[in-house]
This record gives C-alpha cells, sequence and structure tokens, in this order.
C-alpha cells in the first residue's frame, strides 16, 4: 500500500518549508566553511609553521577566559564570532607545527598526514565493521600487516590493533598476555588466577603502572627493574626481580621492555631480556612508542635489535615518524588473542549473517566501540613519502640530534646529561654564569635544579622555544630537546644553544 | 663562548641547501594543500550530503583492493595519484553524511563540527597540560562543568573528562567505583579487596561486560539483570540479583543502568534503581551514551529523570548531539576520584616547579597519557547553535521517529517491534507478501529472520540507504532505524517506508 495521499501532501507542505530552510541554511553553510577553510589555510597552515611565528602567545588561565568566551550559551553567535574564536583559538594554543616546539614526543603537522586527517573528518567514520568502514577496515590491515613484516614477523603472522594511544597499546598488552596464559580471566576475572606480576624498566613510561592499576593488578605488582648509567634495563636485576617475585609467592608472567624511554631515549636490551623470559615463560611486550620509528632506518634499526622476539608491541607512528595525533598501535606476534580475549559477539553490530565475508568485521578484537580512524593520515603520509622517506626523516633526526649534541658539548654553560644519547632525546643541563665553577659547592646540585623552570617561564613567556625539562632519579632539574621534526636543521641546533645562553646565562639562583 | 665560527660557516652551508630545498618543497606543499582542501570542500563536503549522492557505493574487499593500492610502498607517488587516491577512498568510504544513512548512533557530517575537528588537526595539540594545551584544557574544563550542571549536580560539583568512546567511559566508571569504595585497589590490585560483582541491564550495551574482563573482574562478574517489554530494567529483579550475589559470598559493588539502550532506545528507571543503589550502598553509574542529549530538550529530559542521582554518567556528544566522531564524556559527582584513582605524578610532565598554577594540567586523571583534543568541535558546534540550537535539534528527531514509526504503523507490510519506543530509534519488521497471512505458520520466525539480511543486501548494492538490523533475544532480525540527522524531514520519513516497500516485497523466504 503506497502511503496515505492526504497525510503525503501534508507532509509535503511542511517538507516546503522545511527544504526551503535547509537550502538557505546550506548556502549560508557553504559560505561559512568557505571562509574557515580560507582562514585555517591561510593563517592557521601556512602562517603558523614558519620560524618567524611565535611557539606560544603566552597568557595566563584568566587571560585567555577574558579574551575567548570560553562558557556554553543558550544563543548561538553568528558566523563572525565564529570566525574570530577560530583566530583566538589558535592565536592561544601552543603552535605544535613550529620547529622551536620541542618539548614533546610529537611535534610538526605534516602537510600529508593533515589532508589525511581532513579527509578522514570529512568521512566521519567509525571502524568497526566492514559494512560501515570498508576502505579504512582494509587500510588498517595493510598497514598494520607491514608494519609486523618490518619488525621481523612472518608474512602473515600476528594480529595488531589501532589505537588511542600508547598507554592503552601497552593495557592491551597486558590483557593480550594475561589472557594468554590464563584464558578463564574473561569470564572469572582475576580472583581464579594467581597473583601476577609485570616488570618494566624504573626509567619506563608511567603508563604499564598505570594500566596495570586500572586493570585490576595493581601498581605494586609492577616491579621496577634497575637501569644502567644510559638508562637500559640492568638483565642481572631483572633475573633477581623475577626470582625475588617467585620467592613472595607471586608469579612473573610478563616483562615490558621499552625501546626508546620517554626521557633518556635508553634502548632496552631486547635479545638478553627475550633469552629470560623463554627461561621464565613471561610474554615480552616492547613498549617502542616512542623508538619504533628508527625501525624504518637501514642505519638505526639495529637499536632495536631482538624486536622480533617480542610477543607483541607498541609503536606510536605519531612519534618518530611524525604523523598527527594520534596514530598508536598494538601490534602482537599472536593471530588469535586479541580477539579471543576481546570478542563479545554483540549480534546487533557484528551480525553473522551478513551477505559478505564478515572476517573483515574486525572490530571485536577491540576494547573500544565506535573508534576513530587514525589510519589514514599515516598511510596517506606513507605513500607521499614511501618508505624510503621515512628513513631519510629518521635519519635526518639522528644526524641533528648528533649535530646539536656535538655542538652544546663544546659550548660554555651546556653541560651533557648522557655523553651518547641512543635516540633523538638530548639531554642537558645550562649552568648560568653564576654556577659555573661553583660544582665541587655542596648546595651546587640544588641551586642548579631552580635553573630550568626559570629558564622556561623566560622562554615561553618570548615564545621563542618550547622545550622541556624535568628531573629523574638524582638528577637534578635538566632540559630535553626531543627532535622529531625533520624540518629542522643543522642551523636550527645552533639557535638552539644560541637562546639558551640568552635566556639563561645571567640567571641568578 | 658562541659557537665557532668554522663550524657555523660549515653549517650555513649546509643549510644554504636544506633551506633552499625546504622552500622548493614549501611551495610544492602549498600547491598541493590548496589543490586538496579544494577536493576536500567541493567532492566530499558539499558534494556528499545531498540526498541524489549515494549512501553507499558497494565493493568488495578484493574490488577495493584492486582500485586502491592499498599497500604501502618503498617509493613516493605523485601529487596527482594522492589526489585520485582521495577521490577513490571518498567515493568507497560508507557516506556517513548521506541523510539516508541511517545505521549506527552516529551520523551525519556537521558543518560547524567538521570546521572544529579541521581546526583542532591543524593545531594537533595534546591535551594533558595547560603548557602545552591552554585553550584547550580550559575548554574541556568549561564543557564538561557545563554538562555537569545540566545532568543536574550542583555547581563546581564532580569533576569529567573527554574520553575516546563510550566503552572506556564505561571503563573509567567501573574503575571509580572501585576505588572509591577500595581505594587501597590502585597499588594492591583486586587481589586484596572482596569479589566485586557489577549489576547491568541484559540490554545494555556489551562495553559494561568487556570492560569487566579487561579490568580483571570478570564478565561473569558482571551480572544480567532482567528487562521488562519496553526494555527498561526490570527493578524486583535487579534487588534479587543482588541478594543472590551476596549469597554466593560476592560483594555487589555498582550498577550500571542505561538511558537509550543501543537497540531499543530504553530509559531505565533511574529514581527506583538509585534507591536500591542507596539500599546497598552500590555506585550508580548511568550510560547514557545514547540518550544523553535528551537533556537538552525540556520536552524529552524527562526520559532521563533521577540521573542527578547517579554517581557517574556516561555521555557522548557525538551520538544524539550529532558531534563528529568521537566525543564522548566521562562525569562523576565525585570531585577527587577520577585523578586519586588514576594518578601517578610523572615528573617528566607534570612537574610541580612550572611558574603557573599546575591545577590546571588535567591530564593525570586519565589513562592515557597523549590525548587528541575532542572537546573544539563539540564547543564550536554549542556555540554556532546555542544551548537551544540543540535542543530544536532534540526535538526534531523525536518528532520524525514519531512520524516514522506512525507512518509504518499503518502501512502494509509493516510490523513494529515496539509500539511506542522511547528514545528515536525505531524498530520494525518488513513483511514481505510472502510472508503476509502467515503469522500463526510454524516456520514464520524463523523464514521472517531470512528478510532482513536480503533486505540489506539489496539495499546496500543499490546504496539507496543504510538501516541496520539484528535479532533480540526471542525476537528475530528486525530493522531499526535510527534517527540522529536533524536534517531529515517527514518526506524523508516516506521515502524510507517506500524503499522498503520496493526491496522487500518481492523476496521469497
Amino acid at each position: 500500500m503506497p502511503a496515505d495521499s492526504t497525510q503525503l501532501v501534508a507532509a509535503e507542505e511542511r517538507d516546503r518549508e522545511i527544504l526551503f530552510e535547509s537550502l538557505t541554511q546550506r548556502s549560508k553553510h557553504e559560505d561559512f566553511i568557505r571562509r574557515a577553510v580560507d582562514l585555517l589555510v591561510e593563517r592557521v597552515v601556512f602562517g603558523r609553521a614558519s620560524r618567524d611565528a611565535k611557539v606560544v602567545e603566552w597568557a595566563t588561565p584568566d587571560e585567555i577566559k577574558n579574551i575567548i568566551d570560553l562558557k556554553p550559551r543558550q544563543t548561538p553567535v553568528s558566523h563572525e564570532q565564529l570566525l574570530c574564536y577560530m583566530a583566538d583559538i589558535a592565536r592561544y594554543s601552543v603552535n605544535t607545527a613550529h620547529p622551536y616546539f620541542v618539548n614533546q614526543l610529537f611535534s610538526s603537522v605534516d602537510p600529508y598526514g593533515l589532508i589525511g586527517q581532513w579527509l578522514t573528518d570529512a568521512l566521519n567514520p567509525s571502524v568497526y565493521t566492514f559494512e560501515v568502514a570498508p576502505v579504512f577496515t582494509l587500510m588498517e590491515e595493510e598497514i598494520l600487516c607491514e608494519m609486523r613484516r618490518i619488525i621481523g614477523w612472518s608474512d602473515g603472522e600476528g594480529d595488531g590493533i589501532f589505537c588511542p594511544g600508547g598507554s592503552i597499546a601497552n593495557g592491551y598488552a597486558i590483557s593480550c598476555a594475561r589472557y594468554h596464559q590464563y584464558p578463564e580471566v574473561k569470564s572469572k576475572g582475576v580472583y581464579v588466577i594467581p597473583q601476577l606480576v609485570i616488570f618494566t624498566s624504573e626509567l619506563a613510561h608511567y603508563s604499564t603502572r598505570k594500566l596495570a592499576s586500572f586493570m585490576g593488578i595493581g601498581s605494586d605488582n609492577c616491579v621496577d627493574v634497575k637501569t644502567d648509567t644510559l638508562g637500559k634495563i640492568d638483565v642481572t636485576d631483572l633475573e633477581k626481580k623475577i626470582n625475588e617475585a617467585y620467592e613472595k609467592g607471586a608469579t612473573p608472567f610478563m616483562v615490558t621492555a621499552t625501546s626508546g624511554t620517554t626521557v633518556f631515549g635508553a634502548f632496552d636490551p631486547l635479545v638478553a631480556i627475550s633469552s629470560l623470559c623463554k627461561k621464565y615463560g613471561l610474554w615480552l611486550h616492547v613498549d617502542a612508542a616512542w623508538g619504533g620509528g628508527a625501525l624504518m632506518s637501514r642505519k638505526h634499526k639495529h637499536l632495536l635489535n631482538g624486536i622480533e622476539l617480542a610477543d607483541s608491541v607498541t609503536w606510536n607512528p605519531h612519534k618518530l615518524l611524525a604523523a598527527p595525533q594520534q596514530c598508536s598501535t598494538f601490534l602482537t606476534k599472536h593471530k588469535n588473542v586479541l580477539s579471543e580475549g576481546h570478542s563479545s559477539n554483540a549480534k546487533y553490530l557484528f551480525q553473522k549473517d551478513k551477505f559478505y565475508d564478515t572476517s573483515y568485521d574486525t572490530g571485536d578484537k577491540h576494547i573500544q566501540c565506535g573508534r576513530r580512524a587514525d589510519v589514514l593520515k599515516f598511510w596517506f603520509m606513507w605513500k607521499a613519502k614511501g618508505s624510503a622517506g621515512f628513513e631519510k626523516h629518521i635519519d635526518k633526526l639522528f644526524d641533528n640530534a648528533n649535530y646539536f649534541r656535538d655542538h652544546i658539548n663544546q659550548r660554555e654553560g651546556f653541560r651533557l646529561v648522557l655523553e651518547k644519547p641512543e635516540c633523538t632525546n638530548v639531554m642537558f643541563w645550562y649552568v648560568p654564569r653564576c654556577l659555573r665553577g661553583c660544582e665541587n659547592e655542596p648546595d651546587y646540585n640544588e641551586r642548579l635544579h631552580k635553573v630550568a623552570p626559570k629558564i622556561k617561564e623566560r622562554m615561553i613567556k618570548e615564545g621563542c622555544m618550547m622545550v622541556t625539562y624535568q628531573p629523574q632519579g638524582n638528577l637534578v632539574n635538566f632540559f630535553r630537546i626531543v627532535f622529531q621534526n625533520s624540518a629542522l636543521s643543522h642551523r636550527d641546533m645552533v639557535y638552539f644553544a644560541d637562546k639558551f645562553e640568552r635566556l639563561g646565562s645571567d640567571i641568578i639562583v
């Protein structure tokens, strides 16, 4: 029966009004989108990557709140006002695209990555089934497969997922390791299995401990292993800690090694750690969130020797490979552990009577349901540069880091924390004139500790660069420049050193 | 000491080359970005939202792999090739912006949301400290604060975060509930606390069970509570299940109620559930990922009566409020539980000796470290529409759902699953001619079950709309249209019904 005609006429009348409104709306929207895109391209993208721009336009929280009316309101604002907001938000946001933003383990805005991200946004997908995200699903599989090949696992071996950040990837590692050894944990919980212990370096990223808490294992059951002077795991101490755990009646089940620690950029000795894992039957996870990108370079991949022995790997292309935020992967050598360990077979989403091969519906191996497509931006960069381009990028980063290290090593006022850092992190103290020659005085370290926050304040208020500092263990506050943007040149290395000198030499502590 | 001058000259020579290259690169990039943006705006954004476009251009996995060379390669491709890839990716991706994509709990591409997202991408932030993400940090606080106010908590009460999807938000709820009652779990793990049990409706989203597994509680300790004919929690059964758990020696600790279930759109009776939670000392979490948006409407917010009694709420603006993927929030009435339950005080990131008020460094309450800024797109939509605009949007969705329900209720071949669904989900069977009048035959249900997959196949291959189907409990495969795009009109409601008739009436099962 066709729809009742009176009803349809009424509907048509109502709709004529609505259609008219949406046509008007549409041309209003078109005009706004064009103006907004213009602002985005000219002022934000092209206007901010240049060395002349400021890295940060410092304002206090209250100042920002005064400039931008951040509160949501009852009534709409005009398109003009929206464009002003865009300009202000850009102005007071840190310019992470700037060559002199070297503050975190991410930076720069890669043009191909950005276009890939914008295309993703325009397509607004959620990646759980082939039906809803056909291209993205296949693309994820291809990229994850190639990444596993680069790690050194055999073709077709293993599985992988994109996930929201390296921390959650490290959580997947715990989940897979636990499920692999004790599949009953999925339904019964940890109540029916022994008290599990994870081992990780004292300099490992905090996420392993944080996720161990979140996952019911408890941070105390994440045991710190000592590191050597380069920040690498001390394998003798690892074995000692494993035995101590057994003696206490606990059950060691995994080691999370790091390839590229957050602060020092140290690479743990994977071959030796793997031997211990084999000896004691432990899952070896490698957190290569930061250092993984070095696998793309024939010259530097030796840093991760033995990574093919791992059971699983975290690797964030948004770090060393400079993909936009976020692009994180979890990869495992074991084919079924992700899906068996996490699937719940929801019938409303993963229908098995669909007309296509539902093995392409890969969403059930995630703990997320709806999920952003973080693959396209990285895929697009890879297509635009080729693996060869990534290799050149990585080699340039290491070259810059070496150049910077050598340069400050011979300049007055700079003291390296590590003579030969392994990754592209360069750690140093800047020693102001008032402290030079005072190295043997009892309060030297206490005074030196106060230098970095003062330089940082001047640096940010001036907006000339952004470099982070931190203490570590017995080491008082030191700076850490992180090279992850291959648009930097040797000249920029000299710029950084000059700026430290200008900002810091007269500091009194 | 200034840099050694010979060294600088050498550096300058090298750099001249590099600078020259990057200027060339830059103009190459500029040209590419402009062409890519043009393609994005004209073909993807404006070209796909129209009713004339196809919702999906169906291709099999092998066909897509043949059309798009998905494998990453050693060498780069040309800009022309990249533009072709963009067009092909858009062509074979499901057109979630299309008015007739009503397959999931998300759809449409809001123009303001899109621009907000594009601006976010261009600024490429990671939200953990005020230092690195000043505007985004403050913006998150304002939006989360307003959302808590709308829920009905007092000004300044509670805390909240943006997180990657409702599943993980529901995981935060478990974590907060557990930590709130047993703070020792953070360091000691679940080994030192009783066997915990969570209660949730048998029709609740699978994420509570999935996250319970991930978090070491185990899916068996997530107990299903019966639902009534509308799909709402049966409070008598809830109390029975709580008592059964105590009798078994387990420890009930939380109830996850749902405001807007995934399939039926049912709203659990929060006031009654809250009374039980008070009686037994349980944490009440409300998963309002889907239905939360109704709080913006004076006409429909009664569906969530009692939500202010909850300890925590999941609310995804990317669902009913149509923000782009992803925009999910976890909100809690308890001020300190998120930060105390999840902080790890990493010194390399959350330095306490910074020169500004570090209480603005909010990243440590997350289990993520680096984190995308999902706030701006939603904030931007809110500014563009005002709360008043969101209210109009919600009212339109409910109006469409009611119109569609009434329309198919009087059309031959349609059978409603629920006479009066509560949310904007409308569930129905389409009964082909061959099955009409056969309701009393023994194989009727078995045959009816086969109809939906067949219609779905035709629908997707034709590309005229996308509507999902699923079985539920004893109910064989039925369709579910989800209204979440307020650009739809009553005429579109008739379109859907007409299409079902055309695709399905002659199906033989």
